[in-house]
């Protein structure tokens, strides 16, 4: 018997669309982790009928967990906390210690922007932010808003958890929101998982089907083991949770899928492409050459603190002018094969790690469209270069699907691969 | 009296927070712009039990259309069509037609990728999706997945329909959906909307609540305004939808503020700063020399199609080297003031637009975090210049909050809007 959760989301801004949720899916992912099963994430407006048939709803689903996420600003269109009182049958009631403990973080902000509004709708605002439900526990605010635990009472009402919208907010919320009497007691009767993720380049969702298949032919026990897969960012993912119990069976699908497409797997242990990339640098540098990606790729290899350590600088060479000028890729060599080709990717590489001083030196020309294609080169056909010192310069060609942003998303997850592959071969 | 309607997303990978649900904002999106009241998303893993009882709640809330998202794949694990009809008490049948069609696709495909595979578990994927529930209308796949159009019955049971999972099938099936009869009679009673947005930048929320307060109490039928704000990548969006009799309260509400903050306004037309910095190039080309951005300013300015008119290129220049020998800022210079400086920042916009041959440029040197920071120059200070030919070179220095992802997400809004005001700037 496991731990069933709700996750509600409120906000009109999210509902409509105009602002993508971050906090369903970070709540969800973390319950998981930690062996909750989530059914359902609910999203609703700022409008509290919408929110009491959400709530109803779970409650009546029969999870033992409710999450709500957003609406505790101190406006008047920010309704959770009296929402869910009201669903429980709860009294509201002012926390004097949480009205000056907000007091306080508002004064510090209005200082620090020396500001001195009229003070009497900014009290009320805090006032309203200081109710706390009859028996529920408050959560100190990491912005200005506090969250709030309420236990699980007799009645059948699931334990609830309100937390803030700002993501931010909420994920710094979260540790001691997990410390609360009522979330430590809703959370006590999960069963712990196991989750393992392998992660593939280049292998087809139907090529990976037939091989879980034939596990499911094979593999006893495998019945047990909850596998996902997904497709995203040009990388196929499985992910599978499973209980101790079940590990054998899990070790026997990993072996099955090294077996059948030990090629393509790139990771059996979390790793992402990026941490790959970093790792087979080992201490060199690496500069970017970049026509169709226009510095997706330099923007990704500077993503993560302290990428200065190996990423020295890019070119975005987009102009032919700029190919030659900064890259000396020969006006004759782009006039000859054209500047979606590999003699091009090859001469960007090699100009780059030469001009900017790198070890290594990665490079993207193609065609992401919707203009530009041809017969022979038609949109989505992108050529690449690596350049590592000391080697001669590999060169791709590869014909991505989808729109422009499409193939501008799948050439820079190429350029990541088609780096860490190089550095990886010993040859 | 408006029609009301909930969004049902399917999907494992999406309730885990692996992929980020695009069909459920767009859809919902869709239908606000027709005028219709969406009350809630729902979102659900690949479980038949889960998915009914989503099904159920929306039902009894009086919802007039459900959409649905996903499910609908050749594979043991996508149920929607089955448990929809399980739903409303409807048989499935096998549709001749749409098997044929079906199996068409799948051929041409086949024939296209050169493969044989095992055809029977493929005929029975194909047979799978061609089962349509009773009195349902079948909707042509645009991928391989067939959609459905469920009718309301007299039973109150709602409108149903039901849509792929990927999003480029779901938008290119949407136009035809519309059209068949359940869903034209399910959205008939709607009411039409207009909808106007006004996006503005260096505006705090707290700044226009107190004028949409002021509004409140000043203009007559401001009430009939459904006003909805959010703070986006760093800009601040009013969205306000109203029916056409609210128009002279909406002109009122848009004149207000742009009395209080014509300064920050910077579109009512829809445009975006992308937009408007493409307009104010007016034939112009532009550069970019990045630091702290790391490619990201010309990564935006190569998005849209067509953008090879105007940007010629960029240097992403993260070692101080680069800075030097790429774009001329002289070592000196770095070493006086600091790479993050606004003269450095002037000097790297004048060698990005003097070396890479540009009319406009615009550079961004700063401490995204989380290391690297001073009592002077705290992490998240950027500075920036944009250099007009014929013009003397303009520098800012900005303070921008949060963690590494944020600082450069900002820092790349700002440049946009540094380039669109100097070029607006007729001095």
């Amino acid at each position: 018997m496991s731990v069933r959760a709700g996750i509600v989301v409120t906000g009109t801004e999210v509902l409509s669309g105009r602002v993508a949720d971050q906090n369903g899916p970070w709540v969800a992912d973390r319950l998981l982790t930690m062996g909750v099963d989530v059914a359902h994430i609910t999203v609703c407006g700022d409008r509290p009928a919408d929110l009491l048939a959400q709530l109803r709803f779970l409650a009546a689903d029969d999870v033992d967990l409710i999450v709500t996420t957003g609406g505790l600003g101190p406006t008047a269109d920010d309704l959770t906390v009296a929402t869910v009182a009201d669903f429980c049958g709860r009294a509201l009631n002012l926390d004097a210690e949480l009205e000056a403990h907000i007091t306080a973080i508002i004064d510090r902000w209005m200082k620090r922007r020396n500001a001195q509004p009229d003070s009497s709708p900014l009290r009320a605002g805090i006032r309203k932010q200081a109710l706390v439900p009859d028996g529920a526990v408050p959560i100190p605010p990491t912005g200005t808003a506090p969250g709030v635990a309420i236990p699980v009472d007799g009645a059948g009402m699931p334990t609830i958890l309100v937390l803030p919208g700002p993501p931010r907010e909420l994920q710094a919320m979260w540790p001691t929101a997990l410390d609360t009497p009522p979330v430590r007691d809703a959370l006590a009767a999960r069963i712990d998982h196991r989750q393992e993720v392998i992660r593939a380049y280049g292998l087809s969702e139907a090529d990976l089907a037939e091989t879980l298949r034939l596990a499911d032919d094979t593999i006893s026990g495998v019945g047990d083991l909850e596998v996902t897969t997904c497709l995203r960012h040009g990388e196929l993912e499985m992910v599978t949770r499973f209980v101790a119990e079940a590990a054998p069976a899990y070790a026997e699908l990993a072996a099955l899928i090294a077996e059948h497409h030990g090629k393509q797997v790139f990771s059996t242990d979390g790793s992402t492409i990026d941490d790959q990339v970093v790792a087979a640098l080992s201490g060199r540098t690496i500069a970017t050459a970049e026509s169709c990606t226009g510095g997706m790729v330099a923007a990704r290899l500077t993503d993560r603190a302290g990428s200065s350590a190996y990423l020295v600088g890019g070119v975005v060479a987009y102009a032919n002018e700029v190919k030659s000028g900064q890259l000396g890729v020969p006006a004759a060599m782009i006039a000859e094969h054209g500047a979606v080709s590999e003699q091009v990717a090859a001469a960007m590489a090699d100009g780059a790690a030469d001009r900017l001083g790198a070890d290594v030196a990665v490079s993207t020309t193609g065609i992401a469209g919707p203009g530009g294609g041809t017969d022979i080169k038609p949109v989505g056909t992108v050529c690449f270069g690596v350049a590592v010192s000391g080697r001669p310069t590999a060169t791709w060609t590869r014909y991505f699907p989808g729109d422009r942003a499409n193939v501008r998303m799948l050439s820079t997850v190429a350029a990541m691969h088609l780096v860490a592959g190089v550095l990886d071969d010993p040859s």
